[in-house]
């Protein structure tokens, strides 16, 4: 076994590599692009999230004593004695983590050999078009929230590591919190919990739960009241913690209804300023509609991980330009049918209205687009001649989803389906 | 950081151990359940997958000092302490790999302390959710596709540790190789490729990139002949392998269309042996589609590691038994509405016609039902007393899938929607 990224990774990059060493074109300096040919459908703007995890396994790629060894029946000698001394030496350009995208948005700029670069593609895919669909899934559920927090709970319904990563999207995306504890160790995203059905049915009586909780965890803490009868629930739970109680959570039924009757039932109580929670296969759709009920916040689990329908982004890695024999760089581009690809190196920028709207994103094949003093510039140097360079805290990235996101044109707001936000035009 | 699995978990299992800790129900003998309510709307039936991969969980599942330090702001001293000498101790009983399901089957039963059981919660359920989608969509794909292999290359639409995980569940349902380096190098998974476009426009022409695959990879090597025209490139490709060139892979157009040109040009230039593989968004409903025509396999990915619409499986953990005061057990069961569950321990067995094939899913509540000599007992030992018995070859999961998919009635052959193909009978 080996700690190392470097067999996340599909078996055919290997053998290309064996192939172009022995042709000697694996040397040729490349650029590869990383975009999407599309948004899902109906969907306005996607966003775009796993740089920072990208940059992790970028730093990662080396080939060690282990990984070597699973490698000797898949590639020869020569490949294997390549790969010992393996190190991303190139650089890479990006769409910063939290920015919104739209069609053929260039999300990365990968250039180095081809060798180099090729052997990064399904790495790189792996984590954007994981991460970016968590994230703008999650960024649609933030908005219908409003000012209403959202909390990501869904690490039971995918993948253990890929809940981790979800998480950590969501988080970039304006959740508030999450519940995965792995998260919060490796990235610093706020956990917090409730507890389950389990805990109630584990104790004689739901007083006794009830008790339990409160007792090791405080007033402050957020009962479950749907494991019997709601409303005796809610009665025995003021009753046990007293009206600071902070919080009761709903997890089935007709939570607009439901949330209305518990609000009326809290404030009888004294309770005014204990919070209602609802969760139960919540949506962006599910929580818009309960923008008119008296409910506090909304935990999301299946649909922020599997990305509410979009469990990926189909982003692709193509090569788009490299060098000839005599050194000079030539763009290149597939044509195979409904799958072409625009060769030459990329530059991006958002226009903008002089009131800050965004209006188009325009990408520049071979040059950078003309910027009229309102626009925003996209690709940042993320990796220069090896060294990792684009590191930053992740709140940087959720405060940059929060700008990106601001800026879009209000239609954006809208849950319905639609065409992208706003247009991609190619200069 | 570390490297055990116990931070892999949701925050509030963490807080109801403590609770229950002080509580003293903690130590409550108790019966957990992991099932399902459903299958996804309109399958038949559904795989189990994971079962390997949470054995390996349950094992890792220690609180070394790296995982007890990122909890001290989330448990009190005691409940630290009590996790520093964590160990599972109890049992648990499960449907093998690679079995059918339906609505209801008790897929796990883990029996054990309240504390040791609840821990595994999430974790649990992150890798039977997972691991069980893919399988599930993954059969469908294999039984499509009849005795014509199917390749799973899906790993760059997901995330990169789901990757490994669902190459490894794609093989426990019928498909033959994976792209995945990692379920290599982890789970044996037999890997494979051919090349990208982007080998192709590295080289200055489609002949130069076809001579650099075959001087390397030989005449048996798979040529990807869509990057420009394809009658063109089938042309040079056996110009260039000889009439020994193993396959030619499709990844655009229309798939049928062209594998019938494709076939009789290659029969014409005398590669009458040559393979035809076809990739571009398969699922199991392209593949079926794709019955008639000279296809000799089927590459698969987005659709496969998304568990083609269906990314997770909705399997729950639900306490369904513990001791009260006097250590007599008692069922328990929530009454949320639409989610109630059924309290007690659970047998399970696949009633079977003389003939062998499947007629029932029958779940006994507290009791083993009778077995008329024809049916297959589902639950097997995977832990006893914390140690793990359950480990198995994963070529085993493989065959008993097969075998379990076969005894099914025929109607699962059918990709039309339609109810589970056998019903679940509580007695």
């Amino acid at each position: 076994m080996t700690d190392s990224t470097v067999l996340l990774t599909d078996h055919y990059e290997l053998t290309m590599l064996q192939a172009a060493l022995r042709s000697g074109a694996a040397h040729r300096r490349s650029v590869f692009e990383l975009f999407p040919r599309r948004l899902p459908e109906g969907r306005r703007y996607g966003v775009v999230a796993g740089v920072g995890r990208a940059l992790d396994a970028i730093e990662a790629f080396r080939f060690d004593d282990a990984a070597l060894a699973a490698l000797e029946d898949v590639v020869d000698g020569p490949t294997l004695e390549w790969l010992a001394s393996y190190r991303f030496s190139g650089d890479v350009w990006g769409y910063a983590e939290g920015e919104a995208y739209f069609p053929y948005s260039p999300l990365l700029i990968v250039e180095s050999t081809f060798a180099e670069a090729v052997l990064l593609e399904t790495l790189l895919l792996s984590i954007y078009n994981h991460d970016s669909a968590v994230a703008s899934a999650a960024s649609r559920m933030t908005l219908a929230a409003g000012d209403r927090p959202c909390i990501e709970m869904g690490s039971r319904r995918t993948h253990e590591e890929a809940a981790v990563a979800a998480a950590r999207a969501a988080y970039v995306a304006g959740f508030a919190a999450s519940s995965n504890l792995a998260a919060r160790q490796r990235y610093g995203v706020p956990t917090t919990g409730t507890s389950a059905h389990s805990f109630t049915l584990l104790h004689d009586t739901e007083a006794d739960a009830f008790r339990a909780q409160v007792a090791s965890l405080g007033a402050g803490t957020t009962l479950l009241v749907d494991t019997y009868d709601v409303a005796e629930a809610v009665r025995v739970a003021v009753e046990v913690a007293g009206p600071e109680l902070g919080a009761v959570r709903l997890d089935s039924g007709d939570l607009a209804a439901l949330a209305t009757a518990v609000r009326a039932q809290l404030d009888s109580l004294g309770a005014t300023s204990t919070r209602i929670i609802v969760t139960s296969d919540l949506d962006e759709h599910a929580i818009a509609a309960l923008a008119a009920a008296p409910v506090d916040g909304y935990g999301v689990g299946t649909e922020l991980v599997t990305g509410s329908g979009h469990p990926t982004c189909g982003f692709v890695y193509k090569l788009v330009a490299r060098a000839d024999d005599a050194g000079e760089m030539v763009s290149v581009a597939k044509r195979s049918v409904d799958k072409a690809s625009v060769g030459g190196r990329k530059y991006a920028l958002r226009r903008r209205s002089s009131g800050g709207v965004a209006e188009a994103e325009v990408i520049g094949i071979g040059h950078r687009p003309d910027d009229d003093g309102d626009d925003r510039s996209l690709l940042v140097p993320l990796v220069e001649s090896g060294e990792v360079v684009g590191r930053e805290p992740l709140d940087d990235a959720r405060e940059r989803h929060a700008a990106s996101r601001s800026e879009l044109p209000i239609a954006v707001q809208q849950m319905s389906r639609g065409e992208p936000a706003i247009p991609t035009v190619h200069e």
